[in-house]
């Protein structure tokens, strides 16, 4: 397909394995004006754009600034973005951030186009984009808050290595079966993990709900790609599994399935929710959702289209 | 290290991962009076027993009542202890049946030592060893409960590939890495795993609480050996993540750890526990205990033990 309009893009950290998946789905989706960029080790190196190629050019606040661009997209560490896109946002680009540096900044929308895609027209050069785990639960929890209202959220995920990078899933394929086990390999406050903070901290300014306790164990599985989220939701009105059910299956982005796994998920592009029940008065699910794809780059890819369609971008 | 008395004991099962498991414990503990059980199939295979060797014998309601035996050890699926468990037992054999067969059976006894070793004791025969994930999460939440009364439980598990036996542990290391999934592999009835059932009726059985609210989501990770479970727990008084950690530090079977893991768990005997905090009015924690040896093998054999110190076993 072709894009009606073709905006000039760069991804940023093109050669991660988000910036990757970004670059292939922006090829798939027909964009061409797409430039990719990297650090300084990476400047020259050939990545893949579709059946097409891109040479990696570097990334630098001068670079990105003179590019030309109408949009950035990033997918480098939260150091890196703080470096990178407020230079980038004061040249005019609108910057689509996927690291953690923006999403609790007051003031810059934090955004998933299907839950609160009306935030990200209020940008003002930057919209953040959810950590992997924040994007499917938010999805799932709004319909369900719409229709009966949330009370209080606890979730266990199982995330795979891709969510840790490259040399992550380089150092699983190489494991022996033996070796595979469970991890928590966040960064530890000495109570909660990073990781757990950010899924209960950007769910809640996703979803508007800052009181909202929402209680989270994060786990790292020995799966490549997709994550998968166990979820108890507490509702202020009842609400049965059967018309919860009805209220997912209606709901954009979401795909019911029977029992939802990471592999299922992984290269589609939606979010699979399965086992819905009640239980000792609360209702349960299962969900699973491919964390390179609505867990990072097709999210920020939809809320440059969202942007696009809503003429919310600098003329 | 050489048992004071040295009861005659049948492993049945033999071939399977917890009988393997089983007999290598008993060589490793002194036991010596051990004899290796199978199906007809197995008739004359060989099977370790420590640093020496067992030829595995038929199990059959006929052969096992001849044997002169003290104690039978069953880690054979349900229905095949259905079959030979009554049969033994009426021979005069103390049974303990690792399967799901007996456990809910009103008059039979279902036993984690450290947990309600006193209702071994009123065995007439039969004592059953719980689920592998029943064993733990007992474990952790009878203490809790004495401490400050439960009130609810939500559990999701991240169980190993040896729960399901060898032929899945092969399937399992067979896998490409691109391959490794998540699963919920247990027989279904529309609503709910019979594995999330068996957690929910035999952790209440054992703690003799039979309205308690459990809910779990069971899940099988690519992982060999080791169970994990993230725990949410709900108490009737408060209780203190600190006043919680030392009542579990105190507590038989119990070992602390900062990020229990399967793998860290796997070849101890412990239950591991740690991440124990607060969270909107909950206490979370996340065990990992080795499935094969507390989660079946050893639990069993520490039933027989217990048995013998209290003397409760036939004449």
């Amino acid at each position: 397909m072709t894009r009606p309009v073709d905006p000039r893009i760069a991804v940023v950290g093109a050669t991660g394995v988000v910036g990757a998946m970004t670059l292939a789905l922006l090829a798939a989706r027909g964009y061409r004006n797409v430039r990719a960029f990297a650090s300084y080790r990476s400047i020259g190196q050939i990545v893949s754009f579709g059946g097409d190629t891109r040479v990696v050019e570097h990334a630098t606040p001068e670079t990105l600034a003179a590019g030309d661009l109408d949009f950035a997209l990033f997918s480098v560490g939260s150091r890196v973005s703080q470096e990178l896109v407020p230079a980038v946002r004061d040249a005019g680009v609108v910057c689509i951030d996927k690291s953690s540096a923006f999403r609790l900044e007051p003031g810059i929308p934090l955004v998933v186009p299907e839950v609160n895609g009306d935030r990200a027209e209020q940008h003002e050069g930057i919209v953040a984009n959810p950590n992997c785990c924040a994007i499917p639960l938010s999805s799932v929890l709004k319909p369900l808050h719409e229709a009966a209202g949330l009370a209080g959220v606890q979730v266990a995920t199982y995330q795979s290595a891709s969510g840790a990078g490259m040399r992550r899933m380089e150092w699983m394929r190489n494991l022996r079966p033996e070796e595979h086990d469970l991890a928590m390999d966040w960064t530890f406050d000495g109570v909660e993990l990073e990781e757990e903070t950010k899924l209960r901290e950007e769910t809640r300014k996703i979803l508007e709900l800052h009181e909202l306790p929402i209680s989270a164990t994060c786990v790292r599985v020995p799966v490549l790609i997709g994550h998968a989220e166990a979820v108890w939701i507490e509702l202020e009105r009842p609400l049965s599994a059967d018309v919860a059910r009805r209220v997912l299956a209606d709901t954009p982005g979401i795909q019911l399935e029977e029992f939802p796994t990471p592999r299922k998920a992984s290269g589609n592009d939606g979010i699979f929710v399965g086992r819905i029940r009640e239980d000792a008065g609360r209702l349960l699910l299962f969900l699973a959702c491919d964390n390179l794809r609505k867990g990072a780059a097709l999210n920020a890819i939809q809320i440059v289209e969202l942007l696009m369609a809503r003429r919310a971008i600098p003329a």
